[in-house]
């Protein structure tokens, strides 16, 4: 019998932990198969520090809380391993620390540049005759994965993001005939404007005139033209906006930091396009940044992607049992739109890595600045569904989970 | 028998709309006393627009959906009215849309600028020999009115805040080990932090570790080290940050607008904060700007303000039949802290309009940069009990009225 290491990797979501929950789930269920479930702190960084954390100390009452938390129970990681080919050292540590707590299972769970972890550590790890097992678990708001219908995550920040372009809509339709004209929400959504185009589930009168995706190159008097439309037509205008949106050719609007991954840090698109509005239509106008908010709206999470999220965790431990899906990632299979039916495949782990899944041309109508009802058919089931949270003094019950860990076998690391 | 004139004005709330629903309540109740109710279409515009709209005119399932929505259902506004002295022509017209309409009892909910559009139109009136019954009924998320204890809107926004800044604080917590060490929510509050503080009500470990408010002048190297320290101490610091803090000497971060008031138009802080740390401390940061969904996030109202927010509105008709509270703002009396109990009570319009309640002394923390225990203890009960609203297709239900005019008597105004 081997352990099963799992970790989150990547920025974390609304329902990363509910994967973590059904990650635990099934190990229960198949408690006898498996010595032990190990959870790396801080994603890979917790295998290289040998900082893993023993599923066994905790409560029932415990492991059930982390379910209903945002964010990562015990963390997560932008963390980019070394080229195992010339520096190789971070490889063998995790070598060690796997051998060391006999774990035969790997399982991650992440967006695109953590399968591309996954797939390094499979890969180092055969070359190095290690028989273990390794998995991709999907998860990213950004819903940009290739192999998976759609991503874990994502259906919740959409839903978030929908509910509150109505909600500013609402508020902007009772003030706009005296006051602001113009309401701009940036979402996430670097290289895709899935977030974005989500928006455009909102409902009328408050849901989006104009939506900014990075998959069209912004044509500026083509939208001014729009916005002005739609000011003189509604009386207002409701905008949503991707962080990765160009104004200017070629340019993205960087707030100056760079990631482990070399990705420049994006936001603050949207005072950028308020002022253009201001300076060329003269509207009063408005912007929020949703920033993490919408990747960690616990209390707004769709029961969709809960679902989903959860069973992908369980499905991932059945298939370490069957020794099934090995170098693959989970991935979620549409069944059918109507009644919305999913089933769960699997694709392998080098069609996914460092790849990123656009919209597709008929999801986007032909302005370039909204969505298709093919768009709409497709997002409409990933947003279905309200699990209210327990609140205690008007808050929800979020709480921290003292980190419990197995004893360390290996000398410490140096980095 | 006379009619009421109700409407709303300034900027909108999650529960502005339930004061128009005890409206409309204490309406039906003492139907027999009043002829009609007539809702201002925009405030005050519409009373000289005579865009006077007929609760009659609706059913009682559509009035109902009025207290499950954000934003204002018929509609607010900023308007100032000119001074009746020297420019008195929308003074006269006013008289003479209520005169033609027969009413009697005039009643604005908003902020302080509309407190005093109360009491000047009440003024005039009284000038003119007219028996029009007068009262103000507060509003504002920015909690800033002399003479009650809290304003209705406050306690829903503040609820929005804290459970966003815990959400922000539980990812940032996940992922801060790799990479974002601080987190900054950007709140609304022009000269007062009230919003700002109340997200110090947020639990620890996903609560702000500095909070910066209008009241307290910005101290940058105070602030930093508070910064720093955290990071190093907690591995993370979340800040909040209202709109109105001044980084630079009497330099408020306006986005070039001005509203009908002469008041700039504020929002971005929150950048500026973000590349002062990436600057000084090197610490990768994220802000979000929570702009108008602070005060049109109906799905997360609270039920303290709820219910106050429409007792006032029934409330405001019992006085109306009984003719007391003339020129007076309605107002919240806190009778204890625990259990929380509270009272109407009222406070004369002068005393109200165009000032602003500061935060206390007693409630900002020595260090300047958080609050008090008392803090605490006052902000406490106005964030309690939650209220869900129905949703379909995955959204809230909010749909937008028609909006049904009664029949116009006058001619046209001329502006």
């Amino acid at each position: 019998m081997g352990s099963i290491f799992f970790a989150h990797s990547g920025g974390v979501t609304t329902t990363i932990n509910a994967t973590l929950s059904g990650i635990i789930d099934g190990y229960h269920k198949h408690q006898s198969s498996f010595s032990n479930l190990l959870v790396g702190e801080n994603g890979i960084i917790g295998a290289i520090n040998e900082s893993l954390i023993d599923i066994k100390q905790y409560t029932p009452e415990e492991l059930q809380s982390i379910y209903s938390q945002p964010g990562a129970a015990f963390g997560s990681c932008r963390f980019k391993l070394k080229d195992p080919n010339t520096q190789s050292a971070q490889f063998e540590r995790i070598l060690d620390v796997f051998k060391a707590h006999n774990i035969k299972y790997f399982i991650y769970n992440g967006g695109n540049d953590s399968q591309d972890t996954t797939l390094k550590l499979s890969t180092y790890f055969k070359k190095n005759h290690l028989d273990i097992h390794c998995m991709g678990i999907p998860k990213t708001i950004d819903n940009d994965l290739y192999g998976t219908d759609n991503c874990p995550g994502f259906g919740s920040a959409a839903k978030y993001l929908i509910t509150s372009i109505m909600e500013a809509g609402v508020d902007l339709r009772s003030m706009s005939n005296s006051s602001t004209k113009v309401f701009i929400l940036e979402t996430m959504g670097r290289h895709t404007g899935w977030l974005a185009a989500s928006t455009g589930l909102a409902k009328a009168p408050f849901g989006p005139h104009v939506i900014l995706m990075p998959e069209r190159k912004f044509n500026r008097s083509a939208f001014l033209k729009k916005v002005d439309q739609s000011v003189h037509r509604n009386g207002y205008c409701i905008i949503s906006v991707a962080e990765g949106v160009k104004l200017h050719e070629d340019q993205l609007h960087s707030n100056g930091g760079v990631d482990a991954f070399g990705h420049q840090q994006l936001g603050g698109i949207a005072p950028h396009i308020a002022s253009l509005i201001k300076d060329e239509l003269d509207h009063k106008t408005h912007y929020a940044v949703a920033d993490y908010l919408q990747r960690s709206a616990r209390h707004l999470a769709s029961g969709t992607d809960l679902e989903q999220a959860k069973a992908l965790g369980k499905f991932a431990i059945e298939s370490c049992l069957k020794k099934s899906f090995n170098e693959k990632m989970l991935a979620i299979k549409r069944v059918s739109d109507n009644p919305y039916q999913w089933d769960i495949t699997s694709t392998p782990l080098s069609t996914v890595a460092n790849e990123e899944k656009v919209i597709p041309d008929e999801f986007i109508s032909e302005c370039g600045m909204h969505i298709t009802d093919a768009c709409r058919q497709y997002l409409k089931p990933l947003i279905q569904g309200e699990q209210w949270l327990d609140y205690s003094d008007g808050c929800p019950n979020y709480s921290a989970l003292e980190k419990k860990f197995v004893e360390e076998k290996c000398a410490p690391y140096v980095y």
